[in-house]
């Protein structure tokens, strides 16, 4: 993790002032939207039902992730304007490990939030950041969300959408292809309908699958086939759902 | 409620729509701050996990609140720029209701937001807006932190704190007064260290108190003391956990 803030990572309150740290450089930048500034805030509220830990189900579930995006023919990790702020340096690591590519993928797509946040990624190190040609469709949505690149999202067999809309989600999950979800909410539909749900934040979650990614560099076709093949989406979902409903965690 | 959207109220996702359009127009009058749009987030997990409506508990909660502010001999609502934002007109008219004075109180405090806000407020009939005074002080917290009305949420008996941050609701809690609290979290202090916690959207919650208060109008002291005294905050807490913690809701 790029230690972008000056405070020791031992501090007791680390992680939360670094997510403030970071998302408030991305409203800075033009990177983060009012909408996903809420989204963060639903995040805050399932993680700290989830005890701001990684599950057992969620580590699984990215090594399940890694274990795909090294079998892959073609990947792609999709960003956001959430994901950029975030975990911009995470993201370009672990593109560079499974060697993936990064497309800039928006809800509410503007030209120029998506020059800013390839800048942004580019600051930190990605180079050829897809997502600006937009010249394919992911069918059944409706032309302006469903916008992609055709040599990107399109055309790959295994795909990671970090914090995605229900509908894309559910429209990607129809395409033939392995999708990765990483979401906080294991009630939410883009979880469900994932090949591979990451019931995690995505500060834990993506270096987590990076970590794997490196554990397994070595590890056989059959192996990683073996991995995501043996990983249950439906025991994730409800151990992480079993997490958020588990009473008395004590005060906020 | 004001109809200031320009969709009917039996459209399916009327109320959170209306949500939206009331928290854009509070970003666009700088009365929302960013801090603010991640609490909003926060809250709407909570609501979703609540089932978006108001539980008995916190019905019952809303009549306490309505008769302890009926009794009070000087009531206080306090407002933030989310609950400036999001129930701008509904306060103003408890407060009518009531007989309540209205006090600007922000966490981050500046002069300009408090006068931004006073002004919001007053666009919706507010009269002699309070807060910017601020010759009075909370004892037990830091000093910038603790500013308030002398006239206002200092002396008064009553008040009534939504979206309150924990250390000011305990250190109000701790002064000689019947703090009500309205929040979406029942596992957050400011509830479970209020005399009355309103677990419940501050957009159903504000209206509600002021549904209860013009039934109990003709209501004696002695029953409005006993409605007060009969209610049982630790129940309430239990209750909304028990439905936040309730398996099966279904899909978002």
């Amino acid at each position: 993790m790029s230690d972008d803030l000056d405070i020791p990572e031992s501090h007791p309150r680390y992680h939360s002032l670094l997510t403030r740290h970071r998302i408030e450089d991305g409203v800075e930048k033009g990177i983060t939207s009012q909408q996903g500034l809420i989204a963060q805030g639903r995040g805050e509220a399932f993680d700290y039902l989830l005890g701001e830990e990684t599950i057992p189900s969620a580590d699984q579930a990215a090594r399940a992730a890694a274990a795909a995006l090294l079998g892959a023919d073609q990947s792609v990790l999709s960003v956001n304007g959430n994901v950029a702020a975030l975990v911009p340096g995470e993201t370009v690591e672990l593109a560079e490990v499974v060697d993936a590519d990064i497309e800039v993928n928006l809800f509410n797509r503007t030209e120029e939030r998506i020059e800013r946040i390839a800048d942004h990624l580019e600051e930190h190190g990605a180079t050829d950041v897809k997502g600006l040609t937009a010249d394919a469709r992911i069918p059944g949505i409706d032309h302006e969300r469903a916008k992609v690149d055709a040599d990107g999202i399109y055309s790959a067999d295994v795909v990671v959408v970090p914090l995605e809309d229900g509908d894309r989600a559910e429209a990607l999950g129809e395409m033939d292809k392995t999708e990765i979800v990483i979401d906080l909410n294991p009630l939410s539909r883009s979880p469900q309908v994932a090949a591979i749900p990451i019931i995690d934040n995505v500060m834990r979650a993506v270096p987590n699958i990076t970590r794997h990614a490196s554990e397994l560099a070595e590890a056989s076709d059959e192996e990683l086939t073996g991995i995501v093949e043996s990983f249950d989406s439906d025991a994730a979902l409800r151990e992480a759902e079993g997490k958020i409903r588990e009473p008395e965690r004590g005060e906020h």
